[in-house]
């Protein structure tokens, strides 16, 4: 009769001793095709183990397809040889493998590419008690799959925020939640469709190219003048879906004129197919004046689809951004979109929703906004106390969380970086935010984007005089 | 000279009286374009208001485009009337849409559909104490944006737990978190590349095939013989890329046994171009024997990208899924993907990574696959003491959150499924997991899917000799 040795078995149960005893034997050949196993009491009575031990092991190896039963004959041994030459064997001894190492960021002391949310700017305490009470107050709720548009709360509380902060009246329905503007980015390519052709702005957002290209849609970067995107280069083009950051564009800071706004409006109306998708990013940090007026208020078509986000009021970390659809999309959203889940989970949603309703968030970016205003404020003497303004000239400060520096230099922007990084300085051209590179107009030369807001006042004391000296050399 | 009355403007600021006033004029044409406003202090003096207000009201119709300046000569009016016609007027004044309202969903008393976790399942309290400590200990990190792929604290968490859990070894930098294995499903198309041909197994998971329509890409249901999935037709479909639940196969219960899993990996390897999505959703609730050994810890080429969820042992509203890339696959998708952000919140990040390595996440999947067997165990004595074992037949009870219940009725499936509906009671038969449903076996008729997690058993004694009744009626 088949036979093992329990001995020196360590610290091994007798069951994943036997079962891995007759796997071996199964995968090895050993034990051929069509063999019959002993009964289960001969077994164990063999082995000196309990029965129940040996039927433990014979059902897994039937679970896991290396034996079969015929009932009321007894145990065979499935044919997997063929299958099975030199594979299994080392299953269970195989090291952990050794992965290509992730690449290792740089350091910087000092990055003025990446706007990160600092420690001190994020409402810990708050968002802590918040967590804990939805914790304690809404099990039921925490646990129930919402609405793949998002939890209902959350979607009221943005709607509200939307007409305290903006003036925009949209129904809650309107609202959808998703983790982060791209992924929502991608939910509109689904929405929309493949056929239809989609551009953004050039210079502008590198990711939403990227998005295009991960989708495989076509698509086109469309050139700017003073006045933001240019319309006739859209119809031109034959775009029909087209991202813009009117408020406030991003990179160079130009808010589009309401003469632009209009006529962006009117290229939309104009076919059926066309969408207007505006990106109100950064539209909280405006540090002078009210809030510029969005482009969905103006819309009276339901051609304009609002997106913000809250990764850079609250944290980047902190996976939330929302998107306004017009009424007529959202029974087609429902149909073809609504057999995911949300993305973003519930239990920071509750949270979210609470903070905003408590008028906590409010609050939150009132304190933000002062608090990058000092910031700002501080970089811009710095940059006069350090000398640097001998060399370089600051535009579009008053906007959001980033501002232009035009370096007075013969250096090329590649070297100019290159050498800043050199000395833990990261420093990104305009020209980098250029699909199409040949477009940087003249005056844009040397004009590097500034993101300040993680870059601490003694940080920047420190980079401001390196950035002069470069410069100097 | 331009003059505005500044009376019974209520609660509004002059600021915003004074903006509102000459917006409205410049849209209506009554300031026709180019006429040259007073100067500020000129306006001021005459308003009885002050210069600095005038000054910010000049400066933010400018910012919107309303006004422009022409330095040391004074303000005038933009020409927008051609746009604005008929628009801007009631921007402020829209009343709240009113959208098509959410389709409700219809409740039920006991939902044999949905396995959703139950609150007295979820951890909540050392789940809130994890939270805490990382909101207090991880204030740096918690901001910090992680790699895409994922917080390296739980990616490293999870490689642990599936060589404890599961004895498969794999390096932390193949781990990647995503939002739902439904967001990992439409990354992988982005990488992989929409010109393959994807495939699913019939029957089985529907959002499978929802996702292949959504992204556009090719795709063939692929029918399923009693060891799983059948390898001759992914050949003779063409298929490259294929997903399957070899543990235990989404509805039918199916254990794939080790000769069709050799044959899988066999047919994989035979192109460059193929790959097998391992789709592992339920394998910690197995509720008799071992884990059955996973495909990707036989697979010796890289060809076996291995997905899991915490979705049903945690939450499904806490959006955590994860998949193992084979090394060959890394540098392409931080080439391609890495613009993406994490879309999972990284406070979320770090709170399960906390209860993975605490060994918390261990005691509680041993506590919940108990309590599953006590429910399941409650279940199937309830169906005999309520008479319904007389016209039905349970199997495939032996893993996962659901069994199959194949009633002994001529009613169809249907009309079953509705008079269940209709006396609060949600069931889905199995031939609605099937894509093509012409190809329901014979045996398989009348069979119903049972997920009986969210069931509790008050419920379920209810609603079992309703069931009873509906079959003899």
């Amino acid at each position: 009769m088949l036979t093992y040795s329990f001995e020196n078995i360590g610290t091994q149960s007798l069951f994943t001793h036997l079962y891995e005893c007759i796997r071996n034997d199964v995968i090895s050949g050993n034990l051929a095709p069509g063999t019959r196993l002993p009964s289960k009491r001969m077994f164990a009575k063999n082995l000196g183990i309990s029965t129940i031990t040996v039927e433990n092991a014979y059902a897994q190896l039937i679970a896991e397809g290396y034996l079969y039963s015929i009932p009321k004959k007894g145990y065979y041994v499935q044919d997997i040889s063929s299958f099975a030459a030199g594979q299994g064997q080392e299953e269970a001894l195989a090291p952990v493998p050794k992965a290509a190492p992730e690449p290792e960021a740089p350091k910087y002391f000092a990055d003025f590419v990446t706007n990160q949310v600092r420690p001190e700017n994020f409402p810990f305490s708050t968002w802590s008690h918040l967590m804990r009470e939805a914790l304690v107050s809404r099990r039921e709720q925490l646990l129930a799959n919402p609405p793949f548009e998002g939890v209902p709360e959350l979607r009221a509380a943005i709607a509200s925020h939307l007409h305290a902060f903006h003036g925009i009246s949209v129904s809650p329905e309107q609202v959808v939640i998703g983790a982060g503007t791209e992924y929502l980015y991608g939910l509109l390519i689904q929405l929309l469709g493949r056929e239809r052709k989609y551009a953004m702005e050039d210079p502008g957002y590198r990711k939403i190219a990227q998005v295009y290209d991960s989708f495989g849609v076509r698509y086109a970067p469309v050139s700017m003048d003073a006045n933001g995107i240019r319309t006739e280069e859209l119809r031109d083009r034959g775009i029909d879906v087209v991202h813009i950051t009117p408020s406030h564009h991003f990179p160079t800071g130009i808010t589009m004129p309401v003469s632009r706004r209009y006529e962006l409006l009117e290229w939309a109306r104009q076919s059926r197919d066309r969408y207007i998708i505006e990106d109100d990013y950064d539209s909280e940090f405006r540090l002078r004046g009210k809030p510029i007026p969005t482009l969905l208020s103006m819309d009276r078509k339901g051609k304009v689809i609002y997106m913000n986000t809250f990764t850079k009021t609250l944290a980047s970390t902190i996976r939330i951004a929302y998107m306004v659809l017009p009424e007529h999309l959202l029974a087609a959203f429902r149909e073809h979109l609504s057999f995911y889940s949300c993305s973003v989970s519930s239990f920071e949603q509750y949270t979210l929703a609470a903070f905003i309703e408590s008028g906590g968030f409010e609050r939150h970016i009132n304190r933000m906004r002062s608090d990058y205003r000092k910031k700002r404020d501080a970089l811009l003497s710095l940059i006069r106390e350090s000398g640097l303004s001998r060399y370089a000239t600051v535009s579009e400060q008053d906007a959001g969380l980033h501002f232009l520096l035009k370096f007075n230099t013969k250096l090329s922007d590649q070297t100019l970086a290159d050498r800043a990084a050199a000395r833990g300085i990261r420093l990104s051209p305009l020209r980098n935010y250029y699909y199409d590179s040949s477009r940087v107009p003249e005056g844009l030369e040397h004009t590097f984007v500034i993101n300040y807001t993680s870059v601490d006042e003694a940080a920047a004391a420190k980079a401001l005089p390196i950035l002069a000296q470069i410069i100097r050399e």
